[in-house]
């Protein structure tokens, strides 16, 4: 069939779109179910990339989302809320707030608790009001999706999932080891140190005792955050659903995690490792930040982020730290949107918000202060910077751990120390040049690798959506009770066997001996008694 | 500095060197330490790019090796062996021959056993005239080489290793699980079956005791292979080294496996798999081979090859498949270099050699009759073509299993089965939709991967020259003991120390209760007795 005067018109477009990479024949359909605060806003490379790729992708946000708003990636799909937008606002204000009251340890730990039971009935009261807003989920259920995108840190994503019968990507790790759990993935306490426990891999009996408590407390502390969202799901699916239902649902885990920043440890098949997934959109600096570093001479520039759920702190502890930044002869951007300290040196330039990865990519960059939230490290490993770390919640206390045990940082106790020992903590990762080589060490060995990971989440979101799931990588453990799968049974019946063997073979022996010599002995003992 | 005259021209030198990708200045030196017989014939795809991307390999391989002759890829170091490659040469003539003897259970295995005990001792000397050679030694220590690539199925590659201290990439699967005890890998008796227990993931109970005997049996059965290689080590690196020594000291393992084929189960982040490398190659047919599908017409072929190790077969034997091929419209290529047999059909053609992959890659091919040995079952997957399945020894009855158990092959025992069972296998999954639809299924998920194994298998052994190793992979578990590993110490400890917290509290509540109401009881008693 000739090809009509159109034929080489069509080439060049089709020729255009293969270039272009826009397969339209290829583009499915994803629907995100994402978390509020900086879990959304690290799901943002993904997005756009699959966007790129020609799929069609909707989010799923109530109204009173912080950070969720309208994108051009994405279609965004607002439902109601139980509250209000400034309720949710508040909350994330008082847990910025909150890391800076230096109370003692009980009423912190109380206070804590508090605070995590009322945001997590805030946030499941949102889960609920989704899943019960029946519209919406008829909706959802005639939209043909391909499968779920979702953040399982408060499991309402793994819940709509299953409702739709989609196959789900996990996008994110959960405390207490449930993401470990929900893969099935053995986890062993002797040298994988549980999160807050602030252990490294190598551990001394005591600090083994210690991860064995952890391990027994966090399952109690998680099981008020988790459970109520097995409720939930068994009234929503109609059917008895438990956490770990709900957590061995998913096809495939995206962990930002890798064993630069963690260490090595066991894992499963469907586990894959993005650490390092926010390093890949690098830009050229503004002019304005590209002036600062001009101007900061020979000296060249420290960064200061306390990420983007904290940016103000107690007005006696920004005094305090821009108290130390004025003694060092380094320019420092410090994003911070609270009143600017009365002391700030003429070296401190506040900023609303700063290209921390531009930054920090930047040559003339010579240290990094950061809460050492996985991004922040992560983004101080690909442009090999040297940090002091102030970690304030979450597992941020371990990525510094880490960190510091490989001599690419120093941490600090943000309520306790003094100027001083920032000036001095800076002066030494920017003086002692161990840091940067072991930074670049690390840096090294993070960047070789085999695919880069906003390809590989990419690459395995699709395949989900190809395959309808990834059956092939859930692994048997899931249809084993907890005794089978330690083979429990099968230890006690082998015992049971062993020592009955055992047991029969005594008694024939016993017997034996008595049929043998037991007559020989009545005999003597009757010849006794006669002779006697 | 002027480029003088010759500028333009090394600038053209240089840019034509860098399409081409022979970087010279990253040419490294490797060391290639193999196993004579089938494994060293799945080494080639590696050892070819590796070549071409500007390594210079240096392979080890005794007078004696039979399989492992001059190569244009690599310089062969010949060093002298105890015994002839006529030797050698017979041990693998015999093997092939052992599996067709059909005897009583326990004089195969009492023959079984003496054969590899005969066959180990060996390659044990092979390895000590290696290891003993103190020139060559010397040699290899000069060599300036960057890492050692090295079958560890027989651990002599290891040993080498460590007496030049070098890092050591492991390209094989060992048996009785010494692979996943050389990573510190978790292997749940409860859901990863164990090699020749012929079980699949889902084990009923009684399955799960057999598994967890068969797990307690190889240890003992491996023993008698493995520990002269222990001893042989400790002589040669003047230390102690055991089995678990020489295994955990690879940096990396690279195995042909993945999760279609195998089961899912934990692995370890230093654990790449590779399943499937050996379908790169794929190349047009020859004219002879092209001649034989053209003239199979719309019934196609079937492709029959009982792999490299085993070209011979029992007259008898080879009478009765004859037979069955005879039944069939479909033209049968079989590879066999034994006597024709006088029943052979008009339809099956026997040749010496076949270009497997190539023909499995025919659209017309339409089964693959195989001793289901790891190459042949993923030339079956990578191409889509349902398998008739003879296995003979090592890990091929699990192969086959596995296949089987997916519905894309059916398994047949060589020894016992009839004429009318081959003709019936062969027409069962060529006839059978089925079957070509999962082979299909498994063929789509196996190809979808973010990188190609042989891309994966040529990254990991550069990765481990570039850095010097992968420790940053190696788990802390290699510094515990089992006890330890296992926490046994820190769960007794606890237990000490909650029963010792009842025992206190019980004691305490004894004598408070003494305190307080055994004066009562005396004064009671007393009282009585006063009455009395």
């Amino acid at each position: 069939m000739a090809a009509g005067p159109q034929g080489p018109r069509l080439l060049v477009l089709g020729l255009l779109l293969c270039v272009l990479g826009l397969s339209v024949s290829q583009g499915r359909k994803l629907l995100l179910v994402p978390l509020d605060g900086s879990h959304w806003l690290s799901m943002h490379g993904v997005i756009r990339q699959l966007h790129q790729r020609g799929h069609d992708l909707v989010v799923l946000a109530s109204v009173a989302s912080v950070y969720i708003t309208e994108g051009a990636f994405y279609t965004l799909k607002r439902y109601p809320a139980p509250f209000k937008r400034e309720d949710l606002e508040a909350s994330f204000i008082s847990l910025g707030r909150a890391v800076f009251e230096n109370q003692p340890f009980l009423q912190r730990v109380v206070k804590t608790y508090k605070k995590v039971k009322k945001d997590s009935a805030l946030l499941l009261s949102i889960c609920s009001h989704l899943l019960h807003n029946k519209e919406l989920m008829t909706s959802l259920a005639e939209g043909n999706f391909d499968a779920v995108l979702t953040d399982p840190f408060l499991p309402c994503g793994p819940i709509v999932a299953q409702y739709l019968a989609l196959p789900a990507v996990f996008s994110n790790a959960l405390p207490c080891s449930l993401d470990f759990q929900g893969t099935q993935c053995p986890n062993p306490l002797s040298y994988v140190p549980r999160l807050l426990s602030f252990n490294t891999d190598g551990m001394t009996f005591l600090q083994r005792v210690e991860n064995t408590l952890v391990a027994l407390l966090e399952n109690f502390l998680c099981s008020a955050v988790y459970s109520p969202y097995a409720s939930l799901a068994s009234e929503v699916l109609q059917k008895d659903v438990t956490v770990q239902d709900l957590l061995s649902s998913a096809s495939i885990w995206l962990l930002r995690s890798d064993f630069v920043k963690n260490y090595p440890r066991p894992i499963m098949p469907n586990i894959v490792f993005i650490g390092g997934i926010n390093c890949a959109s690098q830009n050229p600096l503004s002019r304005e930040f590209e002036a600062y570093i001009n101007a900061s001479g020979e000296h060249g520039i420290v960064v200061f982020s306390l990420g983007s759920m904290v940016s103000e702190i107690p007005e006696k502890k920004a005094m305090q730290i821009a108290d130390a930044l004025g003694t060092i002869p380094q320019t420092v951007l410090w994003r911070y949107t609270g009143p600017r300290p009365s002391n700030l040196a003429k070296n401190t330039i506040l900023v609303k918000w700063l290209p921390q990865n531009d930054l920090l990519g930047h040559p003339m960059t010579r240290a990094f202060i950061t809460h050492s939230g996985s991004h922040g490290i992560y983004e101080g490993i690909c442009n090999g910077v040297p940090m002091v770390m102030m970690p304030l919640f979450a597992d941020q206390m371990d990525n510094a751990k880490r960190m510091e045990t490989r001599g690419a940082g120093v941490t600090l106790n943000v309520l306790e120390m003094t100027s001083e020992d920032l000036a001095n903590a800076l002066k030494t990762v920017i003086s002692d040049k161990s840091y940067k080589e072991n930074i670049m060490r690390l840096s090294s060995l993070h960047k070789d690798r085999p695919v880069e990971p906003l390809d590989l989440a990419v690459f395995w979101v699709e395949f989900v959506m190809r395959h309808k799931g990834a059956k092939h990588l859930r692994p048997a453990a899931h249809d084993l009770n907890w005794y089978q799968y330690h083979s429990l049974d099968v230890i006690g019946f082998l015992l049971a066997v062993v020592l009955g063997v055992v047991f029969i073979v005594c008694k024939c022996c016993v017997f034996g001996y008595r049929k043998c010599f037991g007559k020989k002995e009545r005999a003597k003992k009757s010849h006794k008694s006669k002779v006697q």
